[in-house]
């Protein structure tokens, strides 16, 4: 990237510490076609594509919550940071266009520790050609926060939002569910290459991204799109075999409850559907893990042919 | 507002004992007729204007760095962070359109802190015809973190950048600086209306927020317009004259070295300014404190005539 940067400094009702800092992002940031004016003004001007309507997702991480220094390496929380809103734009079919994020770094951090953040999100941001196009640092006595915004827009032929889910479409997941495990989720690629695949398919419905739980995820698309749902456990891409859970569930408990998966779930109209398995038109896997049913609840079709109810949230004790 | 909400949760990576909060917060924030998708999907659907620039403005207030408890109410910080961002969007000459908030609640606050905060944010919302468009709510160990995007476009004409002041222009300010002590940084009026009237007066080259204190805003405007500046220390709008200052210094040391006045700095065509200042399209006070001459340096005339370099930071104490 060229770096023709202005030369005074962006929002400075931060700390003198870490002026230094916000030089160092825009040095590194440098310039993007799409940025009229990036850092250095009261706020961006973004050169919108055309147009059409604003997509906008935020998420904020906190130290002690979302993360620990102890298990994360600082670009890592970086990466996360802004991975967690570009799946939130895949989970719409969007494309992202620009970010915004605002840090509160502990006083008596290394001076390091917001530049290799920053590292983290500057290089997933140039994968996803998404401008980072301002911020706001400052200090905090507590534990590490940091908040990105992502605004983009819907593909053509989107947005794809939870509310369109129709009796009969199939279910369909990418990658693995119950993988959130381990570097996982400090590590993922946010699934936006998957999801413009699906919309242009013609037969998506209906889109979320797998971040609370399969479970707690269907059921947001089950209550918005007024349907119900039944899923063939064995057919939920797990885990791989060999390894063992740390604390005595399931690999399919995993599968259902735990959040951070960042996979997509997605309801296709089921011809488009068995042309999207039969010829996946991208390489991550794509499993056809059950229907979409008349009714409001979710049940699940265990491999011994028991039926047991999926309710949202906390399913785990009772499959394990 | 009307009610019309969809039945699901927005963004779930927060902790159960915020899910009365999000649901309370769909609720009070209700429908927005720019809002095609809010709270309740994994991105927020905005529609946008016109086939125009967007504007991003970001800022993150710290409880114990930006406000304390002692001397906030909640309604009063959750007022500051959204009209820190419109102060800025004022900055650009631009209009406010849609809102994004994520805030860590300290674990065992009071249910009530998260409501009061956002009641803080839908008045002022409403005030400035803002779609509060979705957040992220989490926990945190440590103090209360707030951080607000507003996302807007220039209005016609604009937007006002830093970086077109030219030798000749008259420096205008709106309001009185060094007035940010007591409850004014706490329940300012973003000066949106004040800016738009400036922009429609056609001589409006530069501006600014005044944030971080006249001297070092200035600077901010003269270092991007690659001028300098002469200020009329006389001119200057001051708190009023009853008003003693606690710390002994007097009250031109904090008009210039004072964050947090939010009100503009504005460099307008000589001729323009005149009709301006002769007839003020608004009610605020409108000053003129100087000029923008040439080279890259600021100084201060004072009232008997001797004229004092204006640094950038830290010049209060050579006032005093």
């Amino acid at each position: 990237m060229s770096a023709q940067l202005p030369p005074s400094l962006p929002t400075r009702r931060g700390h003198g510490g870490e002026f230094a800092l916000i030089e160092w992002i825009r040095q590194r940031v440098g310039s993007h076609p799409r940025l009229e004016v990036g850092i250095g003004d009261d706020a961006a001007v973004v050169t919108w594509p055309d147009p059409e309507d604003v997509l906008v997702a935020v998420d904020m991480l906190v130290e002690g919550v979302h993360f620990d220094f102890g298990q994360a390496t600082p670009e890592q929380v970086g990466h996360k940071a802004l991975a967690v809103n570009l799946s939130d734009i895949a989970a719409m079919a969007g494309r992202p266009v620009a970010a915004v994020v605002s840090v509160a770094l502990p006083r008596g951090a290394s001076p390091d520790l917001g530049r290799r953040l920053h590292e983290g999100l500057v290089g997933l941001a140039d994968e996803n050609d998404t401008a980072l196009a301002g911020g706001d640092t400052t200090a905090t006595d507590g534990p590490l926060v940091i908040s990105v915004t992502v605004i983009g827009t819907p593909l053509s032929g989107g947005p794809a939002l939870r509310s369109g889910a129709r009796t009969g479409d199939r279910l369909l997941v990418t990658g693995c569910l119950g993988c959130s495990r381990d570097r996982h989720h400090l590590e993922f690629t946010p699934r936006l290459a998957e999801a413009a695949a699906l919309l242009a398919s013609g037969g998506l419905h209906a889109m979320i991204d797998v971040s609370d739980g399969l479970a707690a995820d269907l059921h947001h698309v089950l209550a918005e799109s007024g349907v119900g749902a039944r899923l063939n456990a064995g057919e939920i891409p797990l885990r791989e075999q060999g390894e063992h859970s740390r604390d005595g569930r399931t690999r399919l408990a995993h599968a259902i409850s735990d959040g951070e998966d960042f996979e997509l779930l997605a309801a296709v109209d089921p011809r488009i559907a068995a042309g999207l398995l039969a010829k996946t038109p991208f390489d991550t896997p794509l499993t056809d893990i059950g229907t979409i049913v008349a009714g409001n609840s979710a049940e699940l079709v265990m491999p011994n042919g028991r039926v047991v109810p999926l309710p949202p949230l906390g399913y785990e004790h009772r499959l394990d």
